[in-house]
């Protein structure tokens, strides 16, 4: 790092903010939910969530214990995975005729990203769009709060539910885009690792790498200190870059996955393994959500649009379809290869933290370090290999490119700045990895 | 740790709860306290501070920055340190004259801890001693929300800018009592460590000792899985033991004390010291508000009622005195001693993360280890040698003591269990350490 935070350095911004919800964390806190709505005063609840989750004994967990609590939820799971601008909509309509005093999402991210940012638009009505950054949307705030939320992750990846991120497929720009608030935090996340009790191998893997690659770029991002000052502090942006906080939840959450991942994925039965998962995806939220991702989430969100004729197992979606922890750890070894000499320290720590043998190892040799040490518990948990792995060649690079490009934030939280041409060498050198 | 929280294991309790204020750290932070003021909605606002405080610089750049954001604040400020009921009932009296919508407290734990039982007191009546526990108090929970509050810090050492707890003197029992509520937790912690610059260095000792012995205490506690399940998530207490997220905010505590504590002592120039040592000082804030201190505090309560003839330079407070952080550190060697046996890898990691050389060092050493390195810790800062140091001898045991057996929670939250001669034992081989 440039900066090391408090020795004397040439400082752009002079502080970093870090809020987190509250959080519980433990096997049978699902059934506690309904005890959580009333002591928030919640009379009239709203239930996100998505068409499989619906039918299935987490949902049933949760309102049972509303109903018992007193009270009812009316369920909403008209929940795309990779929510669009569609999914947005029709939340912020059932949210708005039904009068709601509270929200509980039951899902992964793409029902906890919805549901924030159906209540964004049910409250303060306007196009989801334009709560983007321009040149997307028109980059206005959300004005004022939410309703209480309670977020329950069944998935140990996203993080959502520790962080005012929601990310939105739009789907004529073959692009995601993020937008945050800190209206957008949850109040409450209730994480029950008995969730990912019954979770297929593969989707262990795909989460767990979407964790993974959160907290490597959180703590291979560029310092806080490196972005410019923003004087009102009501307008600092939620990417503000690693700071000493991002960093302890980061390096835990790398520690977390180098020992458990592929030990969660190879055995449904390894209590342990996947607990420390779950809570390692909670940690690696609380991390980019207050520090923000860099080229590979950038990267990933053309990956998930323009894919050609791929599936894969263990997800009940109709093909095309790369879940997204996919798309986003397909590129990330070529990424760290490619920002190492920027932060060369960082990328070593990082790769022992994961757990790399770094025996005589300098710091020239950071990028394959970790790179190689990614792509090690890649194979060992048969993922892809690279983009040529979901069906992408040479020559889809240009259009990913061209997709990519747009996430100027995320891609300027790197440490190492890219342009268009940096860009297409990534993706060409993630084709193929071994 | 007879539980390693995921592994398969004997569970009590089977999860835990952290919540934190959101944090906003970094020299300048104080004048930017108005814009937050503003974003809170607060119109009419009360500045608790202490008298020292209230014609300084920090409280001008404080009012002055809400001047500038167009409206004014009535400062209160006879709040003294180690505040009893009389600083809670006049702080109270206080808030209820003015009608007040917001809070800011700018000062030490006094400050803080004052402007959160204050708030209890004036929005829901009642004497503060009834929200302390049996058989002391009523245990009256606190029962809703308090006024938004900023609270700023101006020492490294309490971290209760960062927990939902309020440490009150009372005086007919020579003792002082912790009581807790997430109501209490502040909305925003504004740390500006620039507060820290013109410390004494004895104040800094003292501060730095308190958080040092937060996070000791924290990472040695009882795991959160030793104590009894409470059904009820609403009525869980706060001092809920050890715990994956207090043990991270802990270590890296330790390792900041550590590093930076001798440092930041001896030298008020030493920015990167003091940043950190302010850093580190919220860290433990974090952590032992979501995990609970054990005996160093429960035995420095009666320390530092019953002192005898004794003044600490840098305290603008008469006779006699001894700062919370003296009163804690005195007794800790001597704590850890006893508790080593019951949790010996904590002890020895606690110590690593110290510094301490452990260089052939086996688990049956982790309890001198520990009690030496914060020794060497106190001998290098100029700490008084335990508790003949701040005038005690073998003759005060029996009723140090018989204050201190009163602190059944905080007694409980050790690694190992005490009776009565196990406390008079601590306090016996806490007289003098060198
Ligand atoms: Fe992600
Ligand atoms: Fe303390």
């Amino acid at each position: 790092m440039a900066c090391q935070y408090f020795a004397p350095c040439e400082h752009g911004a002079g502080s970093f903010t870090i809020a987190i919800p509250k959080v519980t964390f433990g096997r049978g806190t699902l059934s506690e939910v309904g005890q959580r709505v009333t002591a928030l005063g919640m009379k009239n609840v709203a239930l996100f969530t998505d068409p499989q989750l619906a039918s299935g004994p987490y949902v049933a967990t949760v309102s049972d214990s509303i109903k018992a609590a007193g009270l009812s939820c009316q369920i909403f799971s008209e929940i795309r995975v990779e929510p669009d601008e569609t999914s947005v909509d029709s939340g912020a309509a059932f949210l708005r005729e039904g009068n709601f005093d509270g929200m509980i999402s039951v899902g992964g991210g793409s029902v906890m990203d919805t549901a924030k940012a159906a209540m964004v638009c049910a409250l303060y009505p306007s196009p989801v769009r334009h709560y983007f950054a321009k040149p997307i949307g028109e980059g206005i705030a959300v004005p004022g709060p939410l309703l209480p939320h309670i977020a329950c992750p069944t998935t140990s990846g996203t993080g959502s539910e520790c962080t005012s991120v929601s990310v939105i497929r739009i789907n004529d720009l073959n692009t995601k885009f993020v937008f945050a608030s800190p209206y957008m935090m949850p109040d409450q996340a209730v994480i029950d690792p008995a969730c990912c009790d019954s979770l297929p191998a593969n989707v262990v893997a795909s989460t767990g790498f979407d964790l993974l690659s959160h907290a490597i770029e959180c703590y291979t991002a560029k310092a806080y200190t490196q972005w410019a000052e923003v004087k009102n502090p009501n307008a600092r942006p939620l990417i503000q870059g690693a700071n000493p906080w991002s960093d302890l939840a980061a390096t835990k959450a790398l520690q977390i996955a180098g020992e458990y991942l592929v030990r969660g994925v190879a055995d449904a039965d390894d209590h342990e393994a996947r607990d420390q998962l779950m809570w390692g995806a909670s940690l690696a939220g609380m991390a980019f959500g207050n520090s923000g991702t860099h080229l590979p989430h950038a990267l990933s969100y053309a990956v998930t649009h323009l894919m050609n004729d791929i599936t894969t197992d263990g997800y009940a979606v109709k093909s095309p379809f790369v879940p997204h922890g996919i798309s986003v750890i397909v590129t990330a070894p070529a990424t760290f290869r490619y920002t190492a000499e920027a932060a060369p320290e960082r990328h070593l720590e990082a790769a022992q933290y994961l757990g790399a043998d770094l025996n005589g190892a300098g710091l020239d040799d950071s990028g394959e370090l970790v790179a190689n040490r990614i792509i090690q518990l890649m194979r060992e948990t048969n993922m892809p290999n690279g983009l040529s792995g979901v069906g992408f060649g040479e020559s889809d690079v240009a259009r990913l490119t061209d997709s990519s490009i747009r996430q100027t934030r995320a891609i300027a939280n790197a440490p190492r700045d890219s342009n268009r041409v940096d860009l297409e060498n990534i993706y060409r050198d993630a084709v193929s990895y071994w």
